[in-house]
């Protein structure tokens, strides 16, 4: 703890998750009081056909 | 907000997909009185040999 | 199976939330085929202190 | 109602995934006193690139 | 990891929830080959007027 | 999107929180490529004597 789930759209490269992964670890130890060891974070990457807003999927929006 | 996922098994159409989060992001605006704006909807499609009930994956039932 | 977990604000009434499951059980039938027995629904009502849009949490949004 | 998600890493067989949901909902049904019936468990498998500990990816841990 | 998310409704002593965590814990090593320090367990506990099934809250059902 | 869901144990001030929102939201920004309008950030507080780790319940843990 804390454990951290993020849900974001599909295609962002490994050397972005690498260095989103990396940051988020340390503001969340700078600002919350955490050790590194205790944050896991976990990275859901979703299709745009299985995400909506205001009533419309991210595949049909252009 | 409100942000609202949903799980489901896989095998829906993009047009029932299009249709199921029409659908209800006007009945939440409708009975929340929230924008349409504010409504997100995630879909999760899940594999019937990741979902068990009754101790049973439904890959599993007959 | 469909499970849908929904994420607000407090301060729906019962009777608003009484509305909005009836109705999302409704259009989640009609859109996707499924039984009504088998839609769960689970409200996570959230405190504005524990919510943030762009780096600011709501209960000092003004 | 109960309702369990669990998130792994993908690498599981049919067979743990069977053994395991089997074994959950025999211990859920004996120490909370649920029916078997009313469990569901829903399996999340993980890429290592997408689980990070202490910062970094599991797909980068040696 | 693994991770797991319990969502129940709220009325469970301390003593079935130790017994839960423990067990539960215990057939994930068995059946999965996971170490029990990986295990993290969550309980959610829900009110019987933010959960429905088949439309209708669990505070409302006879 | 991105949507970021994280669960701690209780007890943080609402100046951490604040200072927390805050950062996460510029590294992921950063790091991602995303607007800050974008990022939604969502705290649960956690009781200890809902979270266990190995088999026992953090409220159990000396």
């Amino acid at each position: 703890m804390p454990t951290i789930n993020v849900q974001l759209f599909e295609g962002r490269t490994q050397e972005q998750k690498r260095a989103f992964v990396k940051a988020i670890t340390e503001v969340t130890v700078q600002t919350l009081g955490a050790t590194a060891e205790s944050v896991d974070i976990i990275i859901h990457e979703c299709k745009r056909e299985n995400w909506a807003t205001a009533g419309k999927l991210w595949s049909d929006q252009e």
